[in-house]
């Protein structure tokens, strides 16, 4: 929890006294610098360069060209304070994207931007956790600008590969149809970190059912928060990519629609698996506690019998222990033997007993 | 789990780093050839052919026949990829088809199609479990295209045979009536999974009332998460057909739709079915954790009628045990039996305490 | 269980491999002829016959006569196929007369019919058990026609005896509130049903708060089955009711939406009563789990207290039963005595700190 | 339970074999006759009488002048059945009126007639319960009727009181404004019943925590039960009183709707509480068990820490009180003290390991 | 409670037994005077004053003024009433204002007044629990008016610096604007007390996991109190901003909508993080009890390798303690050790045994 609350703290301290409407670094520190890459493309050319400042950021001039501004990293407040204004963005908009604890969210800015702030996931195997991904958008009439939070790779890698590659259709589409295909993107990548969790809690699962440890407890707790941590980052997109798909808007072709449709689907099925891992999580907690209650049983049972046997027998061996002058079995030259006997009997018709309810 | 995981695994390793829209197969490898079958029909004529060739796919051009594609196999990407040319079938229609791990949906593109995928459910005697097939239902103007996932029988037989057989409505009706046809098949079906369901619930039930047994509880968890599996193939059921039912199309005529009613009634039985059967597992839970208790504490109370009754006994055995010079009681001539007899009577006297606070 | 399992199973068997709308009855073996009663009425005449054959099913020509057909028993097909052709009733609303396990509907053919399906529960007392019973109810411009599972009584019969007996509205009232007089008597019934289960319910829950048993987790178990019985029947009422209340319709005159309104009322009373037992069940099952751990509390102590208390007095009488050559203590003349005192000392001691910590 | 339940008797009884509109109390029997009082006021004028005749609620001529009659008793079906055709009220608002155990509810009987049910509870300081008194109140062009269930006190009392005063705006309020005035008394009712009720929880929350005893789950199941009882008359009130201020009636003047969302504002607040008492029951509830668990725990420590300790001490003693020929440490002369040496040391080496342990 | 509870009786003795209407002040006692503070500002100027008799709290004439008059302290009913009657406010608005119990509510007085009510919380270091604080607020054409429960400091002390100092566009804003920035401050300061809420739940989560201790159950407790208390705070903006942001009023800017509609957004993201804080509670306090459970079977398992031990070696020296004049072991030279050795190999085959079982 630490880890998460740092950032929160930062953000408290930093937002509470300050005007709303400044804008403002919320997150993680992070020592290099911003990277703004600049394409521009249609189905026949392709161009990519890294933009040095801001004068560079121009527009293409051909309406037909989709231009796509791709910020990678939001830790330095001019750069993206410039854009904005270069772009003619919102003030909270900015805002929204400095804050990285910001959760999912959809704006429309009248007919001029559509802006979305999405979570990207994934899944780090070195410290085998989650790690969330900032990533925000806006979609203008012919330019999508994206947002990253600062990371060891880009996550838009594969869309630049697939653009210069011209693979698939994504370089005939327009800008609507690049906004798509991020957004897609986004959300398959649920899919890859929600098939790692499954098979973190697969394995959890057969540990407990095989030989339930303590510790498992705690493990359980982990994932419970892991899973709590993916689905606050999917939620909400239900309900922003219904109101994409449902709302009209002259920026988002009708034949884009159903390709967002899609993504939709996709999410739907995202949240639908979150709770079936849920309800698992709780049925292996259930069955956790359950096996608690079994081993518990079984040692009152190991307890009981042992008891129940030797406490028979040592009472009669107390018996001839006594040092009465009147007693006449101990004189008797079987008596001992006798004795013995009758103990291994008792013992025997005891174990019998134990045996028949089940204790043994 | 494992099963479902490697499918899934698939899933998300082919989808996520190809290009959006891009048609490929996700499910079990199938070893057996694609069998596509083409129905011409109206309430006199029925003909039937397995179609070699995508050129044979041709719709009849009498617009009173009612054509029916029955595709058996998704994993021969071509061959659906013609058919989704030949009959102008978006691309993303096609690619949800070929995801054998897409959830339910019903899609309308235009006037042109309604698409619905579902999900068919048969209980696999061999394995105790159920087995889930991917169909997907395609409805045109005076066609229907169905898909089925490769199986060891064709699930729409009982269709195939009723047609012939000229029984039922079936060959009266047209395209939208065979849809409805086979929808109710499908729906139908759960029905019988369902009754094995309740079988073997009803099994362990009595089980467990009558003798709980801790690998009960494992029985529990893994019908739980068969009714999971069901419920998740069921569930979207109820949004698609109270849509269809309620949304007018040009392609359902006004006296399918009290038909279509009657499937929505069904599933909605369905569902109810479930939920009471998953307050079932629940209340069964209960009962197998309480009886967890009661057997602990008649363990307990075992341990403890055994244990007070012979630790005094043993007491007083170890007083006379005793080797004092005085001990008047010990020369006693009928101190050792005056001493057996107290002990009988205490342990009368304790014995009548347990019964009178039911111990024993 | 068993028993409605067996009902469902015919279901499925007769149910899947047909063809939809082919009419067949699901629902228990009856040995008895269906019983079908015509009567015509209106504030001052009363006609009531036994229809023999289908002709005599006549409605009246007088418009201002209201008609009622009741149909005792469903399980003739063929005879509730002739009555459905008679009256123009559509096949999936006799598919529905003829399917006893049909869930509580409503369904408006056109403005020709409305059809009600209800479940009528009676409390058998021999049995000790709730029984349901179908009720299928057939509104028309001027006649009702009501179907009933065959049963030992007529559960209409108060509605036969207040018409005749011309007490109360209901020989003033026209089709639709003799539509409504059934409705109310179905209605009614649950009251009668749910008080027999509050009557139950009492009686377990001052038994498991006086003294818990282990039968009694079976008993609250079989209750909760049967309110879980009960609530299926009714929950579907509130929407079909909700609906008839809400839609006008020209079969309902709106002086009878009222007294509708009045059975809705019923339904919500109803519903809300249901929902308080099982509150109350739910709450008389952790009475149960709470007295179960307060006695194995109980159990525990006991047997702390035996064990620590006769432990160090058996080990005291241990200690004196060695056999050192020097032991000072043994040969002092009143060592035995001084040892018997100590004992009690160290009893009474133990007894008071048990005192003080509560455990006796 | 039983008190309720005899009532509920009656009505089964009562109602269920009559004809549905037939006027029936239903209800507790009272001995006393009915009182009706007749007011008639407006801001200058007050007159009040004792009505003996029915003949004697003449309605004032004069439109200005506002009309109460209020009816205290409903256990005499023939005065109410004369108020109501004297009033032209509906049979089935007369009914309801009649009927104690109806819900709460609200009636449009055209523009006529707002009819409304509530509960009105008050807390009886010698029974220590609360206690569920009927309300009703029809509110009329320029008069209100008021029925409620005969009681020691009548409820209305401080309305009487203040309009009598002539204080706050109650006088100069036409009929609408009384009614408000009515409902507003009984909704501040609940918080003092509230109130009682959060004195009792806390009182046991105090007791729970600091000494839990094995009668505290019964009395939190009697509060969990009478916080259902309030909660059932309290929540139908606020869809209630949600339409009330919603919809457009000509009884109600605008200016009064802000004062009756005044009242559903306090009902929101009264369900919030009830809401938070019952999570704080939950709580409780949970506590309790678990620091029945911690008993449990501390109990075992004891009863672990006691046979551990001499378990080992009374074998000891158990080996040197054997009688072989030969044990050479039975002839040291020191061997007695220094086995009892040793047994204090063991039994030191315990006490630390078991402190270690935190069992003691 | 106890504290909550007094405020509460209060309430109930004031309201329940006076007319609707009534101004009163319900709440804490507060010794010292209430201070009104008046402020009049634009982009250029900014005046501030100290009010002494209400005649001084004329609005500025100036319509592009933005006036604010800023009521620190609600316990003096006089002022409030007349700055009620100054202002035009409605009785009930007041009503709300005096009763510092009233929960967080939106009102719209026509196109005259928006008024809402706010809880400020904060946390008290000193007392370590969360405060809360009555805010209501009332948006006029030109003027804002803001009550508050009188406290230590002034909460608004942030939006005055601000405005003094001329930073950020408070300034320029109209008095919507200003309306926005009080309400932003309020909903701002729910991140720093849920910041608080988490360290604590934090640092009980670590002690809990760690080594649970039978106070922790208690501190949970406390802690889901707090968090309820925060809850009930927060939950009832989300409508009212929900409201605020959606209805069009002619006192609300369009422009300033978007901002209405990011503190809407803080709102659910508090409640959001309200509810994770909820579920981690929830399974803190399932660990708490799984390790209870553990503990149990970990004290049991001690007790039986003590009891399993030691019972059968206490036998076996009972056996030779035996006074039998013939036990032919007892004369063996060696009879002594080979018993002690067995005892030696008794005891440690049952330690392998119940090294096996996982007990030790």
């Amino acid at each position: 929890m630490s880890k998460h609350h740092k950032k929160y703290k930062k953000y408290v301290q930093k937002k509470v006294f300050t005007s709303p409407g400044t804008l403002e670094y919320v997150g993680k520190d992070v020592p290099i610098d911003t990277v703004v890459k600049l394409v521009e493309f249609n189905d026949e050319i392709y161009q990519q360069k890294i933009v040095k400042s801001i004068s560079e950021c121009q527009l293409s001039p051909i309406e037909t060209h989709v231009n796509w501004l791709d910020v990678d990293g939001v830790h330095e407040v001019h750069i993206v304070e410039e854009i904005g204004k270069h772009y003619h963005l919102h003030p909270l908009l900015l805002e929204d994207v400095l804050n990285t604890e910001q959760k999912p969210k959809l704006e429309h800015f009248g007919e001029q931007n559509i802006f979305v702030i999405m979570k990207m996931l994934q899944f780090n195997e070195a410290l085998n956790e989650v790690e969330t991904e900032h990533v925000a958008l806006v979609l203008g009439k012919n330019y999508v600008v994206s947002f990253q939070e600062m990371h060891k790779s880009d996550v838009f890698a594969p869309i630049f590969a697939r653009l210069k590659a011209s693979v698939g259709k994504t370089r005939k589409g327009k800008a609507d149809y690049l906004f798509y295909s991020l957004c897609d993107l986004v959300v398959d990548n649920y899919f890859v970190v929600l098939e790692k969790f499954s098979e973190k809690l697969e394995e959890l699962e057969i540990k407990i059912i095989e030989n339930p440890h303590r510790d498992d407890q705690t493990a359980l707790y982990e994932l419970r928060r892991e899973l709590m941590q993916i689905r606050k980052a999917v939620l909400p997109l239900r309900d922003i990519f219904g109101t994409l798909t449902r709302e009209s808007s002259e920026l988002i072709h009708p034949n884009t629609i159903i390709y967002l449709r899609d993504v939709y689907d996709h999410i739907l099925q995202t949240l639908e698996t979150i709770e079936s891992y849920r309800e698992m999580i709780e049925n292996i907690q259930n069955i956790y506690l359950t096996s608690l209650s079994n081993k518990m049983n079984s040692v009152m049972k190991t307890l009981t019998v042992f008891t129940a046997i030797f406490m028979p027998l040592t009472f009669i061996a107390g018996i001839y222990g006594m040092n009465f002058d009147n007693m006449p079995e101990l004189h008797h030259p079987n008596g001992y033997f006798y004795t013995l006997g009758s103990m291994i009997v008792i013992s025997i018709i005891l174990w019998i007993y134990f045996k028949w309810k089940k204790y043994v």
